[in-house]
């Protein structure tokens, strides 16, 4: 009898253009945004206001932006990584949409690059994943690249394809709210005295508050996302490897980091793009995170009240921020710098 | 004065035939379906899409039978077992209607036997507890007995009468959805490849996943059911007894199980029944649980598209179920055993 | 350029009379309730039956008390104590209106009185901050008073205003339910069988659950709170603090005394009036929460079926409040007290 219990993909079993539609379509809830503030400390008004929200012009409020790609990756894991040596990266992920309570998502994942590696024991698989909503919109899409296992080292390598993917999310490729308004509310409710017209490019941000991260807040989180790799849940299976214990999902790193940098970014109210992003170092329970933002850029948008900022943020555990000097040298990354990221926010510019 | 502190019932104060109605009536929310999700990474799409169920002739999302459960449950324990030496068993759990987000659950139980003990210093209590809904429509019904102090040792022994339960809630007992239909959706929803048609009795899954339980997992969990033994609380009084510690609920045990079981099970969408079950070891934060079903039996229901599957759901901590070899022998439950749990669920025969 | 991190207020901003509009509006959800009741075990259920609260006259459930007014006072630290060295007190908290789901929250503080102290270095202010719901009528007002550090030391000492406080929300100013109708339902559903007739002045309640807090439950409370004081997140910084580890925010605990506090006081179901209260030491993660009530005062109201009862909840750490002799002597608290709080409580009468 044939096991009922699968392996999960391998190497060989990904085809060139193929699509795999996700398990576990997920409505989203007034809990779910209710457990992200308790995991994160997020203090951003557009996720917990109500009225606020429908100020600016949107029917409802959204739920925060990387509860919902979170939720949408989780998704993927099953198909795509579980078998992974390494997750590579990820780039070109657009939110295309605002999300609400009650929307239903679903995620599917398009096979666009193949590469296997010289030894013959594993190769790399590139994905474009896609979420849409109940209504069949895409809300959320975005490319990762994982090195994954052969299950047969015999089997043939497929045709070397390797997908072009940009450098960041171009100004003009930004999806804006469509019926934002800027309203007075919005400085009054984040209280953040900074518009788009104030940050300038290469301009440094050491935000000063730290979250310490228990062993309960990552697994709460992660669960909450229905990922399930198992590094993360299986203190038992994790004692036999080098680290010894359980890692922390590296969406859990970066919403610590966007809570964090709440402190100078207070009007930074939606993310329109992840650009690229790097785990440079694994995080465990215990550790302390930190977060430093750079400005990479300033682009105004086609909507007279709104621009974008293109952000480095990084983080660091276990230092604060103001006592780092070198995120990267020649010889890598700082051994506490844990995250690279660099996204893109909508900031409204300077009211009249 | 009287003291106003409760000390809960003796094993004296039970009457044959009493009627006992629990505190707290619980109005489920959406707030308790996500912490569900989080507390145990349940990935079973009925109780977490609203098309899904929808499609599925549902009128909404159902909550987890689970979840349901546990909150029913714990609304006995101040009456049943506050004063219990041990929690002997349960039998003849049956899960009569799904139960939605706005429900009003409200729980009573009948005292249906008694028996002192040969010592004279305690007794076994049995009690059918009854759950239901803002409808006065029944939604759980299950026995359970517990062995409760005297408070008095001389006390006169009530008449000895021992209920006669069930082995296994028989096929043609069971609560089938009234309106259920099979759609496609339910196999892309969850990517589960097998159907009633394709488990045999016999057949064993040794589930891959772990989870490791947390201090806080446990205890947040076992509060959202408002089930207030001690034991799991009070670390300071956990202290001083031979473990040392607090215990984890058993709930939370079953409900890891159910969740590390769906790889494997990924269609068998509901509980049915639960026939019995054993905590055959204490569980404490720090154990990884780990999950193997057998397959006990195969019914057909009175419905053409549903099948019942009796399963028996053996939780085993700190071993890969993989290694286990005898669950139970002469000499009892091998000592990584923690639950063994004979139930029933619902799962669509393979469509046309 | 200018640093867009601000560090706070320091106690020579603080301008008399001045009104400080704090940020993060925040719209309550079902979430919430579910989570407080998770990290609490909170069982009263006014705030988990629908049908109850209806029948008691309420439109719907409304929240827990604690739960809206830790929000509420949330929002006023980073504007208030971020650079705070000591919370001296609270006082005058008055809990206006109940508060549903589907609410919106917005605080604001007036400074009523400046203090600076005779070292120059810093100084107290008094505050008093109001809640509004979205109709903008008050919800929750309160007095507190905190030392605050000068920027600046030569800064010119301000007029010293201390404001006059009661020393107690007097039973005519208490804000009582307007509809409300005592049903038998009530009884029914805590299982309490005291009312306010029954309880005595002088009397005393040691109550017996205790509360082991883990190192998640604060955190995640306290986030949910969205109050972003420091010294509860960050271990790193902590470790070189005399305490050497993070601090549980003062509201963890009452919420816990008051949840532990339900057996004895069942039918007390919502809190009229903070009168004052200490945060006697500290509370760590990992230490056990007991508490006991001694009944101050009882006051009838002006409605047939209500009265109100003054009570002193002590909460200890580490010992069971049955061994605690005394609360305070001449040198202070006893090491184990953590709380003294003195609040007004509505509990209904017997009924005919």
């Amino acid at each position: 009898m044939q096991s009922k219990i699968s392996a999960g993909r391998f190497f060989e079993d990904f085809k060139l253009h193929e699509v795999i539609q996700h398990a576990t379509p997920r409505t989203i809830t007034a809990g779910d945004s209710a457990l992200y503030i308790a995991l994160t400390g997020a203090r951003n008004p557009l996720h917990c206001s109500e009225p606020l929200a429908q100020a600016l012009g949107y029917p409802n409020m959204p739920i925060d932006d990387l509860l919902a790609f979170h939720i949408a990756f989780g998704k993927t894991v099953p198909d795509v990584s579980v078998n992974a040596v390494a997750n590579l990266g990820y780039a070109d992920v657009r939110f295309l949409q605002p999300i609400y309570v009650g929307d239903t998502l679903t995620t599917s994942s398009e096979v666009i690059g193949l590469k296997q590696n010289s030894s013959g024991k594993n190769g790399v698989v590139w994905v474009r994943s896609t979420t849409l909503n109940q209504h069949q919109q895409p809300v959320l899409s975005w490319v990762r690249w994982v090195m994954v296992q052969k299950r047969n080292h015999e089997a043939t390598a497929p045709e070397t394809v390797i997908p072009e993917l940009p450098e960041f999310v171009a100004a003009e490729s930004l999806a804006i709210p469509a019926n934002f308004k800027l309203q007075n509310d919005l400085g009054v409710a984040t209280r953040g005295k900074y518009w788009w017209d104030d940050y300038e490019v290469g301009e440094c941000m050491r935000h000063p508050s730290g979250l310490t991260i228990n062993e309960t807040d990552h697994t709460l989180a992660t669960h909450l996302y229905q990922n399930n790799a198992r590094l993360h849940f299986d203190a038992h299976l994790m004692k036999s490897t080098p680290q010894g214990k359980r890692l922390v999902y590296g969406g859990v790193v970066i919403s610590a980091c966007r809570a964090l940098s709440y402190e100078g970014l207070e009007n930074a109210i939606s993310i329109l793009a992840i650009n690229g992003g790097t785990h440079a170092n694994p995080s465990y329970a215990g550790d302390t995170i930190y977060c430093l933002t750079k400005v990479l850029d300033k682009w105004s948008l086609p909507h007279p009240e709104l621009g974008a900022l293109r952000l480095r943020m990084v983080g660091v555990k276990n230092m604060p921020p103001t006592t780092l000097e070198n995120i990267k040298t020649t010889q890598g990354y700082h051994p506490h710098v844990v995250l690279d990221l660099d996204y893109t926010v909508l900031i409204p510019r300077k009211g009249n």
